[in-house]
């Protein structure tokens, strides 16, 4: 079966019902052109107008089961969740997104609503920050698999993991362990609270955190404290988080209790929400929306009020 | 087990033996840096100089048992494999390729040894036009599945699909139909004639095929016929393909004999090779290493000596 341009799949067709081109015609309709998308999906390449002779690029994959869960949220919410992934990667450098590839490997049965829904939440988080999907590749695999790769720039030098110095601040920019917290009610089978599963299976990166003047930066992905652990790294210094500057929300507050958890831990160790954190020069007169979290200092490696933190600082993928 | 910079993995070391970290370091060791790249693997994202404020970007998915055969070719080859068949889509825009990003999803049992073997061939297979590797993605998955993403220019208009025109030419650069009939001979379980096999495991796509004079251009991944239909269809025209106009190589012949095939269904629709087929306007003097196989009429479709060819035109993913 191949649609043309005035059918709608059947509520219940496949993958393999509607066929590869045919489903590449329904996706490409739904991602809006830009002007900076001088050749768009259906080429061989797309080609992409930049403000410099410069790309910023960066990818991510997302596996069924791992990354997401079907039966945890909507294709809709996971369309929006893995654009956000890679959309704050370009914001972590102190970019900007203008375009998205996404490729997607899936079994035969897949239902054709699922991609086509998947590919609404990607373009909706893409119209966030002015940018659409270009390109693609879509193919047959035992398991659903996202790559999603960001094409975008920066003004000026891009801001690095590497640039943090002794006397620097620390600073937080967005929601942190709101992700994490909801991860741990779904994992037990609860849906509430609503507002943490929320941004579980929809993070809202800071996309205008402004943080021209940082040193360094990192979304925080893997967790709190192994990303500013990246930047310690790259930077060859050492951070001290300070415990007792976040302010831990209500529900954070409230799973903690249902739980028997310290609503802390997800905070300094959750990812997912792709927050920011950043190193400022002392004195900076931090851009709204930033919180002081910790200092920089010589030395190497992270401490959470000056001792080591007792448990994994993160997610490890192997 | 992580390792420094002065270790070699075990022979027989995993995945999860090493670790997401210590395998990306080691993998970004291999991936040499080139003028173009002003940062690198490593942060967020990569930061990329190009000729221009425009950029080229592809991105395919290949799939272990689909795509690639871990038990047919070594992971060099699948290296050079999957490499070779990105910087093709550039190839086929008349533009060139200056870095790509791999994201690599894999069961944690797979061997080490196996992912730099990987890297490797995509490193060489890089390397034959410039290009190099910017940055990736790891992550565990039930399958192996490697994404591609091609970042390049193109100096002046890119070579559409849509660019055809009733009296054009078609010509095809490169081998085409070598690696389907070294796919036929694989999958019978035989490993002769050499040349096919290799042509299968090794694509040699023709990356200095100079068709600046192109009207439309595509390079061969899904068959020739289906690759013509596609820029039939873009350009709104009809092609004829001249079946006397191929030369059947020795080895074609003697696997067609062989297998009771006809070598004229390999060259019509086999992919892999990534061969290119452009139309040329009337009277171009073309470029060395192109084979004039048809001509652009009005009208729509793809014909074989004026008939409709019988039987697949090329592989379709679901």
């Amino acid at each position: 079966m191949r649609l043309d341009d005035r059918m709608t799949p059947a509520s219940d067709a496949t993958l393999a019902d509607i066929g590869e081109f045919g489903l590449i015609d329904e996706l490409a309709a739904r991602f809006a052109s830009t002007e900076a998308v001088l050749v768009g999906p259906g080429d061989d390449a797309a080609l992409l107008a930049l403000p410099d002779a410069r790309v910023l690029v960066s990818t991510d994959l997302h596996v069924d089961t791992r990354h997401f869960r079907r039966d945890w949220a909507t294709a809709e919410e996971i369309g929006h969740k893995v654009a956000a992934a890679n959309l704050s990667d370009l914001n972590a450098m102190g970019g900007r997104a203008s375009a998205l590839t996404v490729g997607l490997a899936a079994p035969k049965d897949l239902p054709v609503s699922w991609a086509l829904g998947l590919a609404d939440g990607i373009a909706a988080e893409c119209a966030l920050v002015g940018a659409t999907v270009v390109g693609g590749d879509l193919t047959a695999a035992d398991q659903v698999v996202i790559a999603v790769t960001v094409l975008g720039s920066v003004v000026g030098d891009p801001v690095l993991r590497s640039g943090a110095q002794p006397g620097d601040v620390v600073a937080l920019a967005g929601r942190q362990g709101w992700a994490a917290g909801g991860l741990a009610v779904l994992a037990r089978g609860f849906r509430s609270p609503r507002k943490l599963v929320e941004a579980y299976k929809r993070p809202e990166p800071p996309y205008d955190a402004g943080a021209a003047a940082a040193t360094a930066m990192i979304d925080v992905s893997d967790g709190l404290l192994a990303d500013v652990g990246h930047i310690a790294d790259a930077s060859g210094v050492a951070v001290d988080v300070a415990s007792g500057a976040f302010e831990l929300a209500e529900p954070l507050q409230a799973v903690g209790a249902a739980l028997g958890a310290d609503p802390l831990r997800f905070v300094l160790t959750g990812g997912d929400d792709h927050a920011l954190v950043a190193t400022f020069p002392p004195g900076t007169d931090l851009p709204e929306g930033w919180l002081v979290i910790g200092s920089v200092t010589e030395g190497s490696g992270v401490t959470v009020d000056g001792s080591t933190y007792e448990g994994p600082a993160g997610h490890t993928h192997f």
